[in-house]
């Protein structure tokens, strides 16, 4: 398991894009819209993990829903799984509660799933793999 | 740079030691006090990054401070840089801000400098090197 991205919901990407290249030394590498999730995303490379911009596209996208209540921030971790199913079964097992437990497309080609922060010390946790 | 660690702010850090050991699957490795941020650590490790719990050990700690404004979950980020001095004159020319720019000690043997969240779209940065 390692971390595989940082998501940071924000408000205007262009603005945001410009604040990481300079506080990253590094610009984005790419930028993606994720229609289902409806949300415009920008990634930075960092070591063996990513930061990922998120601005809302719509006003029921859930950045849009998180802005409404908290300021500009760490939305949510990603952790890199090799056997979702298998991690999956082994968190439900352990008690924890999803939001989603069959994976969906989420952006950078991989297949997501989240876990409620409520089971998990407030912090939203997202698993992730790669898309087959 | 890579992501050093992610600090998470709890209120129990028995409750949440046992949580990010069942999330994770494997136990902190370290716990420790550092006196100076009135906190008490725990860290777990992530690939080539760790997550840090953090309880507060009194009623001025930082910790104490978050927790009255937000709910539990991600406090700061932080990045491993090989040359801090150069790092924060970069950043700095940049037009960041810091809370601190004269390193002080923090936990895991490492100097830490944290920039205000204001100039980092609401994210509480933290910069940290080992210490010599």
């Amino acid at each position: 398991m390692k971390i595989e991205h940082l998501g940071i919901a924000v408000k205007d990407l262009g603005i945001s894009n410009e604040l990481f290249e300079k506080l990253l030394g590094k610009p984005s590498y790419k930028e993606e819209t994720v229609g289902g999730e409806a949300v415009k995303t920008s990634f930075f490379e960092i070591g063996e993990s990513k930061i990922e911009l998120l601005e809302a596209t719509s006003e029921d996208s859930p950045i849009t829903k998180y802005l409404e209540k908290n300021r500009e921030g760490i939305h949510h971790i990603a952790f890199a799984v090799d056997d979702m199913e298998k991690e999956i079964q082994r968190l439900k097992n352990e008690g924890f509660i999803f939001i989603n437990e069959t994976p969906k497309e989420g952006a950078d080609n991989k297949m997501v799933v989240f876990l409620h922060p409520k089971s998990t010390n407030g912090v939203l946790v997202e698993l992730c793999c790669d898309r087959k």
